[in-house]
């Protein structure tokens, strides 16, 4: 039998690094050896193939398939940082979104139907279903689009971006949004407010007078006042709010007070009185309601990015609530998906975790354009609504610098000494790291109706990346 | 002779404690000794008799001087946290401040007159006349207060306060604040916004006909809006504002924006089209409004706190230009002056310090009351205005946690962990640690009419303490 283990084996003032387990380090550390462990993890996760692939794809000048990715993310990069999205129209969706006619209704995330659906989901499209006068109850509703007679899209498919369901339908007003550095548009519904609303999934008789009202009196209000005062830019808006503790996702107090500022000049000149006053008293009770603006803000941004054959940025992260899907710019209209996390959250009183429906809808294109959780440095106060600490808000910044290809100079953090918000994401990054993107939102209830029940911090599942960074580079002809 | 002092001299392994200059340390560290130096100061700059007051005035319960100052200032210390200060009206200062009548004129700071008045005061005080009619020109207004045919008063004195030159003449507008929990009243005029304004000592006919727009169209509008909507809960923007980077002094962005939010739905019931169109655009060009509404807040707060016997709490720090003066609230109606201290900041192109008056105006009530400087924390966007890193606003508002006697918990600061803003200074505090009330502020040319060249920080001459505790200890009636 072998002797014992005894210290002396190792000779005086021994040095030993450890990459591996931190458990590799007891032996020797018992023995009396001085131990520096490295925090160190395989590339890719120790995916071998994914590993040769990622370093082929390298910036490497000298390699034709690297610096064919680099030039692409060059340009990816440079249109996001040099969108200008403006708020330039709010019309029916069906006179903005080419091709939205019929009973056509678009929902949030990657594509998915009415049998697989979950339930906010479906609460809103029966809730949508009902406002269009396609059936007389909820009841005829869920059956019209059981049998498939509602045809369903994805937001993203028509350049819209929609919170929570997400669901969007011919008759909604939305807020047309353009890029005017490459003349793209981008689409979002208009926010209803806290409480029960359609987009978590409620469709009764208040949520629908509500949604009247907004296609009524507010759409045709903020068309009335863009025409007479011009178009908003919402780039400007976004980088003063910024500096104003919202980080544009689930903070939009300072965002929604600049708009209500820019708007109001506006709207006295384009509108009677008592639909001003209106106007003026629903934003006042709303603090969300530039969400859906700093989405479609996003959304326009992004696309321009879009479709840059050999670009590694991702230009969407979006949820349905059972399917987390990506795209990236050079890997055309795929999704790559994984199933939808749960959120790490606050609840508010009477809710848990085991009420919430799996994280849910377009928002987390905000994050995708480095605001959102991607900004969080900036929004201390956020902590007290998704939880964590000041300090949680600031790490959740600096860690997605390093999956991140910029840093947006006109979306400044005074906290972190006026840095830019970490912006491009790149799937190889991610794969690389293991480092996911990190998303700050809503939790809706699972059961439609409900609404919300807490907001969180949750991250974008590492399969979606990785599925994607295979994908382009059998694109690129790279063999894995 | 002796031995040259050599290694050895101490035994060793002596250890040294150095709480003197540094210089003391270098011998026995030459000698070979461990030496801790303690930054230590002796209270008081080293004033025995002060030092020997101080001591007396420690909450000391079992002195019954140190009960009396410690029950004072529990008494001013919940009235200030306590106080609900809420923007009632808006009304010309003749039919809103008492007394105000016949030619009188109030400025910033202490008492001073003509003679000794700054440019910028001067060249305010002869816009004023001009405004009232008193003159027919300049040169004739100017003689008018030259031969003390103008009689000029502190705002102080009447419960008001006014940025830089703080000239208010009976007919301009001023906002009425009431402390909802005391009833008392305080006044400010309505903020110009910047460039050529007659606080920073311009008087030409703009300035004239913007002040004229002020009295006949803005102020009637905002009292309509506030009789048809009710008043407006400064505490509560305020309170917003300061998780949104603004310290209330010289950034108010956000509580602008905030209060441009909170108004449109009264003023839009209040005023005709164009009259409510007119105001929306001033108060979009305007991102100070809310200085004016800021600093009567404080000063409807503080001197809810004024004139508690034994309280050793600053009610006011105010500047005319030539001097600084604070007041305390168990002295009365004391000014306790200095010279007024040149200040610390960025010039705008073209402008240096030797183009700055120094320190000029009331609006140090905003650190009086614990936000502006001593909020800093909450706001470092502003170091892009007023010089200085993020962390240099961290450390101003921790520093100020010395002299402070509270927390205002309804002010949190999300950089701080939501710690609530340094509140309530304790010249006791003041004295014993030298550590001067931080404040930041505009810069005035020295001329009258060039208008603002610049903002900066500056520190409170800690002299006025000192002769207020002086003040103080002889009404308690104890000796130095």
């Amino acid at each position: 039998m072998a002797e014992p283990a005894t210290r002396g084996v190792f000779p005086d003032g021994l040095r030993v690094l450890n990459v591996g387990l931190a458990q590799f380090a007891e032996p020797p550390r018992a023995h009396g050896a001085t131990v520096v462990e490295v925090d160190w993890r395989p590339p890719a996760g120790g995916d071998r193939d994914l590993g040769l692939a990622l370093a082929r794809l390298e910036d490497d000048p000298d390699d034709p398939v690297g610096a064919r990715v680099r030039e692409a993310n060059a340009t990816a990069v440079a249109r996001i940082l040099g969108a200008r999205p403006r708020l330039v129209d709010v019309r029916p969706a069906r006179q903005a979104i080419p091709g939205l006619d019929g009973r056509t209704i678009l929902h949030a995330g990657p594509p998915i139907t009415w049998p697989r659906m979950c339930g906010p989901m479906r609460g809103a499209l029966v809730g949508a279903v009902l406002l269009e006068g396609w059936a007389p109850d909820p009841e005829a509703a869920a059956a019209l689009a059981e049998r498939g007679e509602v045809r369903v899209e994805p937001c993203h498919h028509r350049g819209a971006v929609g919170p929570m369901a997400g669901i969007l339908s011919p008759s909604m007003p939305v807020a047309v949004v353009e890029n005017a550095e490459g003349g793209n548009r981008a689409f979002a519904t208009l926010n209803e407010g806290l409480g029960r609303v359609l987009r978590f999934g409620a469709c009764d008789g208040e949520v629908l007078a509500r949604l009247r009202w907004l296609a009524d009196t507010l759409a045709p209000a903020l068309r009335a006042a863009l025409e007479v005062g011009g178009p908003i830019d919402l780039k400007v808006l976004i980088a003063q709010a910024l500096q104003m503790g919202d980080e544009c996702h689930n903070r939009n107090h300072a965002a929604t007070s600049l708009f209500v500022r820019a708007l109001a000049p506006r709207l006295i000149r384009a509108a009677d009185g008592p639909t001003a006053a209106a106007v003026f008293d629903f934003l006042l009770g709303n603090n969300h309601f530039f969400l859906n603006l700093s989405m479609a803000a996003c959304k326009a941004t992004l696309d321009a990015a879009h479709g840059v054959e050999g670009a590694t940025v991702v230009t969407a992260m979006a949820r349905n609530g059972v399917e987390f899907g990506i795209r990236v710019s050079g890997t055309g209209e795929a999704w790559f998906t994984a199933p939808a996390p749960v959120v790490d959250g606050l609840y508010f009183p009477g809710y848990g975790p085991a009420d919430a429906n799996p994280d849910l809808g377009d928002s987390a294109i905000t994050e995708t354009a480095g605001i959102g959780g991607f900004a969080m440095a900036g929004a201390p106060a956020i902590v007290r609504f998704v939880g964590g600490t000041p300090a949680d808000a600031l790490a959740c910044t600096r860690e997605m610098y390093q999956i991140t290809l910029a840093r947006n100079a006109e979306y400044a953090l005074p906290t972190l000494d006026f840095a830019g918000t970490p912006t491009a994401i790149d799937i190889r990054r991610v794969v690389d790291s293991g480092v996911a993107p990190v998303i700050n939102t809503g939790i809706a209830h699972r059961e439609p109706g409900v609404g919300q029940i807490g907001a969180g911090i949750v991250r974008a599942p590492l399969a979606c990346f990785g599925a994607a960074f295979r994908e382009l580079t059998r694109r690129l002809g790279v063999s894995l």
